[in-house]
């Protein structure tokens, strides 16, 4: 049998950093198998299946043969459905044209990525943030600029630091709200600071609003009622809870809609044809309602689990206001976040995402709680770890 | 309302050609609105519906709450599952370590240019192959570098052909048995040549093997059973009728694993969880049958359609000896394949797919017939065309 040369992987790959917390999760699972009793609070997902309307729904359609491809930017009735949602919830006129459905908002980001940057091109991303972005930046040729943002500016990019981060080569902005890890979120002001800041800089404003309707006491926000210029991206995983499902949508601005059909005929051809009939029935008032329900509980264990932590030491200078995280300063425990999360574990067997995971700025001295896990599990988990870190 | 700067598109999106197939679609659709009767012979996917048993399957993981992230390599039953169907069907053993599952085929031809191709390096691809190919070659950074097949050689790459192509930034070959466009496979032989060749080269062979298991006489075949070092990709969209699901896999090298790993999480973070226990139910013995009937159904369509379409003029030197395709030559009708499938369109109502979509090698001077829709219809889309042509 002949032997073909040993791999040379390409470069890229090297560059792309580790999840820390796969680490984490591997060494949870095996003390799981050894009869630990694992506290999860570092999942991105909700703890919730998808409710039932939506599961309905996609049987439905299976049972009717919704089986075959689709068209390349989503069947019209899910784009069209997106848009009422903007009209009735954001008043604002988004064309279905202009909404498109992809595997995921990993999909869209991709998406935004190569259709935005050239090789070199840089784009300004927040530190910390959302660890795939700056992947999909370099698969795209592109350099990831990180722009440290602070719990002052709710942990968000301002018009300012984006003036002063923004470089001859940078192209592109992108900000999320709320934010993961941090669970922050933009001010309407602050927000139509960055669009303004953006256009001066003939940029491009790419707002991640995967998080926009798990929101805690603020009304909603969409980037959308400031400029139709932005690219918006979205997902049905999160207040939707479809995860496993792959699907997400995103808004372009109209000379944006044929660049992307290319690109996604050649990179998907298609998407989940069942999850987008599912994601149909995620719209009806009904549905709402019990994801409105789902929202009311993430914000109970927020209201839980903020002042344990604080209680226990560890510091939130700004606390979330949506989302299902919070992004807190563990720097009176340690300076090694990492090693600090494999220490709780260990210890008290309760997982959390270190900040490493994260970026650079203060990496080492937060971490992520995720309250994607019930109340109950939430309470074990402040008990042991106010035990240990007593 | 501010306004963002006018949008510069990255110049990648304008090196990919349109599908010139959406074109001729596009106008069907229009006739068909206007009450024309439309042949489809142009469509690349099964025209029957996915296999209940798989649908069940789907049907019963969402009521048991399977709508949750997955690993980001696939459940691994679902590895499994793949590895003994490599044992039983090919007599080879595949470590399921080293099966992973993939949104479609294009999650997969992704991730292999992805992993392989350093900004520069050239991937040989074969002229006429799939399309989407290219761009997947392109958005990493890589060289298509086209290679003529030619009838003779069943539009296979030839290991003398692969010689002759190799550049010295070429660090990749890819090909598919059987062929889109052409249905046309490897004999054993020519691939065990092949093989040897990239070797030679130090290089890395991928093979598409999404048309595998539709064989019509002679036996299938997998490059595992020659060597261990190629990357394979396939899918559950073509034998399994799985299209509008998503979900392909491919086979690495064990160095490939980790580095596709990181990939995978990166871009696509999971796969369609009720896809993934659908497909599990695809391998049962039941379900094999229901497929391999279908595939018979494929083979009947094709000892109708070739010499009816030989006798009306096409010329069609090699014959496919499976998939779902005949490659036609066209050149007594036209040397402009695009004018040619729409003059068809328009004065008899059947949809076909020009030559121009494969690449450049005589793609003027040919049309991809799909047989993907009943044999009633391809009879009666040999009657309209026989009545045109003659």
């Amino acid at each position: 049998m002949p032997k073909l040369a040993g791999l040379s992987v390409a470069s890229r790959i090297d560059d792309i950093e580790p999840f820390y917390v796969v680490d984490v999760l591997t060494r949870a699972k095996q003390l799981a198998a050894a009869g630990r009793d694992i506290v999860h609070m570092e999942a991105g997902e909700p703890d919730f299946p998808t409710i039932l309307p939506i599961i309905d729904g996609a049987k439905k359609a299976l049972d009717q043969g919704a089986t075959y491809y689709t068209d390349a930017l989503g069947i019209w009735p899910l784009r069209q459905a997106i848009s009422d949602f903007y009209q009735s919830t954001f008043n604002v006129l988004v064309d279905p044209k202009r909404i498109i459905i992809t595997p995921g908002a990993s999909g869209a980001l991709q998406m935004c990525a190569l259709t935005l940057l050239n090789p070199g091109d840089g784009m300004l991303l927040t530190d910390p943030g959302y660890p795939c972005n700056r992947q999909f930046v370099r698969l795209a040729g592109g350099e990831p600029q990180l722009v440290e943002v602070k719990a002052d500016d709710h942990f968000q990019l301002t018009a300012h630091a984006l003036e002063q981060a923004w470089q001859p080569n940078t192209v592109a902005a992108m900000v999320a709200s709320p934010s993961n890890p941090t669970g922050t979120s933009l001010s309407e002001d602050a927000l139509t600071q960055l669009v303004t800041a953006v256009a001066q800089k003939e940029g491009v404003l790419i707002v991640d609003e995967l998080y926009q309707m798990l929101f805690f006491n603020q009304q909603p926000q969409t980037v959308l009622n400031l400029t139709q210029d932005a690219f918006v991206v979205n997902s049905f995983s999160k207040f939707f809870g479809m995860t496993g499902w792959r699907l997400g949508w995103m808004v372009v601005p109209e000379a944006a809609i044929e660049p992307i059909e290319k690109l996604a005929q050649n990179l998907f051809i298609s998407l989940s044809t069942p999850a987008q009939y599912g994601a149909l029935e995620g719209f009806k008032p009904a549905s709402i309602k019990l994801l409105e329900e789902r929202r009311e509980i993430f914000k109970a264990r927020c209201d839980f689990l903020l002042p344990a932590l604080k209680a226990m030491g560890f510091e939130v200078p700004c606390q979330p206001d949506g989302a299902f995280y919070i992004y807190a300063d563990a720097s009176r425990f340690t300076d090694d976040s990492f090693a600090f999360c494999h220490e709780l574990l260990e210890q008290t067997g309760v997982a959390v995402t270190p900040g490493k995971d994260f970026g650079v700025n203060g990496a080492n001295t937060h971490v992520r709680f995720s309250f994607t896990t019930s109340l109950e599990q939430l309470k074990e988990g402040v008990k042991r770890l106010g035990d240990y870190l007593r």
